[in-house]
């Protein structure tokens, strides 16, 4: 039994439900928090952003992520944690994983938040991936180009996201500008992949082990942000990312949620980088599979049976990225679905997505060109 | 802009969202607000109940419903209300409706909450009911009796749900005690319907009367509640059902979602009640229609352009009543969705409801009777 405040600042108890403390309160956090009050699930996020957006639908903790007694109060307000985002420090996960059950683990986020790390896994797991090299100093940007060669991008190995923390380099004019940007932190040169399209594979794996993998989605970029998400289907491709991620999650004792994102260079699928929570390219997932990536993540930390990752036939995801089209002209499209995450418009933003449910590929490609085209972002 | 309090008694601002107020603060509240996140919609709920179980997901004004303080606060909190329970006072509705829109209307509400206006306009319509008579006296009953017949319930015009407010006469020795227990309210003597089913059609209306209709629904109910629905498709009965709903929409000027009980007697369809709200019989619609009833009345209110009602295969709902079973079992049900509603344990009380959505009618089938077996109330 425990007394919470309510948004009216009213109290009332809370009696046999399951409390889920998040770290981070945007929109991955507002879309697991509706994923789960169906299940009876509670849910307190901390976020220091006083108008972060899963906090118009949850509890929220306004303090900063390495505030001690703000991860204390998430801790005693909820039964099992998780986070939303993979740039959470690693610190203070540990420092609730002290306290209560954290998944996935801090050593899985560890791993995954370091671009060496997590690409040095994926080839211990022989998973193809670019030509990679450590950088620490100019002289070894200099070298790792005599061996990754142009094009290579720059990357930090740490926080980055949504393109941002990386430096593409074309020829030795770019060496300059690029140690510029972002010598100082710990870097990696990546060597260009000469690829088809983007994949990414959306998986989740209980605590007792139990897997499942979404089918795959062809994802397009603008500006380093995702756009479009669309559900494929290719059997062996699928068998591959399976048996990658699979072994991804084994190695790492992985539970929860977690997306591979590869490369298709001619059938052959280049490991890029996984992201160890709920992902932008399986949000098509709330309406388009039988249970969505936030209601399976939840079930996979609750140690619950996970839920059918069927497609419910053609299915597709447009970013509203910046600002949020006319909102009676994207719905008087029919069988579209559109949310909305309560955020302010910004330029870049991620203010919400659209979801196209169709029974036929010509209708659903239709469809998307249609919601592309009011989108037009 | 407007600031509102979080459920942690924190801060912030609402920018360009639209506000909905929602007389009633239960489990259909609670659904209204969780298909209304994703449209980038804010709720407050007002109830009375500081458990409400919507408080859970909304900001909740803690008061009656007559408290005017209270509806003043609601409207200021509001861009539209509506509410979500049949018995709300009219007279709270009108004082609202000086404020704000409030849909469905006042005149709407006060006509179907009294069973005997509510079957006269039937009638007027050219919809077959049960044969009725009023009720004030004693004389009256007996005389309701003479024209009726044996069988029929006694039923109060006003406040009756779930098979409350009811008392059924099957010979002369019933009517002192049918008289004990209504006499004092107006009263309706209903005859006896010898239907073969109950079935149902959920109808939404918007402002600029665009109408959708969801399939018919087939229902089952013990001791007064609902326990399955069953979408059924039977394209005569369909077009019949729409044909009433549509007509009475129409009559009624009715903006919203509407659910209008019949029962099925030899494929002549006698109206039951319409219950001027969201509606347990379409529960099932969260995941197995392309737009749920819960979106479709709130682009109802808002008048946006209604969604896509056509079923995703086979459709099925079972209420979880009184106690909730073992989530892990029903979670294991593949193709199975849970839904809590967050509200403590008592008997008689809808806690819950489990949706199944198949391929087939077999596999369907199958799945229903696995979840009655578990729920088994």
């Amino acid at each position: 039994m425990q007394v919470v405040t309510s948004l009216a600042g009213e109290s009332w108890e809370i009696d046999q439900r399951v409390k889920i403390g998040i770290v981070g309160g945007g929109q991955l956090g507002r879309m697991l928090a509706l994923a789960g009050y169906p299940l009876g699930l509670t849910f307190t996020v901390l976020d220091p952003a006083a108008d972060a957006c899963a906090g118009q639908v949850t509890r929220h903790l306004v303090e900063g992520f390495d505030n001690d007694t703000a991860l204390a109060r998430l801790a005693a307000d909820a039964d099992v944690a998780t986070f939303e985002f993979e740039n959470v420090p690693v610190a203070a996960v540990r420092r609730l994983a002290d306290r209560l059950p954290v998944h996935p683990s801090a050593d899985a986020l560890e791993v995954l938040q370091d671009r060496l790390t997590e690409k040095r896994l994926f080839q211990a797991l022989g998973m193809p991936t670019a030509p990679i090299a450590t950088v620490d100093t100019r002289d070894d940007l200099v070298a790792a180009i005599g061996s990754v060669g142009y094009p290579a991008v720059l990357k930090t190995r740490r926080m980055g996201y949504d393109g941002r923390g990386q430096y593409r380099l074309q020829g030795a004019r770019d060496i300059t500008p690029a140690w510029q940007r972002l010598g100082g932190s710990p870097l990696l040169l990546e060597g260009y992949v000469d690829f088809r399209r983007e994949l990414s594979l959306v998986a989740a794996r209980s605590v007792s082990g139990d897997t499942v993998f979404y089918p795959l989605t062809e994802n397009t970029h603008r500006d380093g942000i995702l756009r479009t998400s669309r559900v494929i289907h290719d059997g062996m491709l699928q068998a591959s990312a399976e048996r990658h991620a699979h072994a991804l999650m084994r190695r790492l004792d992985y539970v929860g949620v977690l997306a591979l994102e590869m490369f298709d260079k001619d059938g052959v699928l280049i490991a890029n980088e996984a992201a160890p929570r709920v992902h932008n390219s399986g949000h098509w997932t709330i309406e388009g599979a039988v249970t969505s990536q936030f209601e399976n993540h939840l079930r996979a930390i609750l140690d619950w049976p996970l839920g059918r990752t069927d497609a419910r036939g053609y299915c597709a995801m447009v970013n509203l990225i910046g600002v949020l089209p006319d909102w009676r002209e994207l719905l008087g499209l029919p069988g579209v679905h559109a949310h909305s995450y309560g955020k302010a418009p910004a330029p870049g933003r991620k203010l919400g997505h659209v979801t196209i449910v169709a029974d036929t590929e010509s209708a659903g490609d239709d469809l998307l060109a249609a919601v592309i085209r009011l989108v037009a972002n």
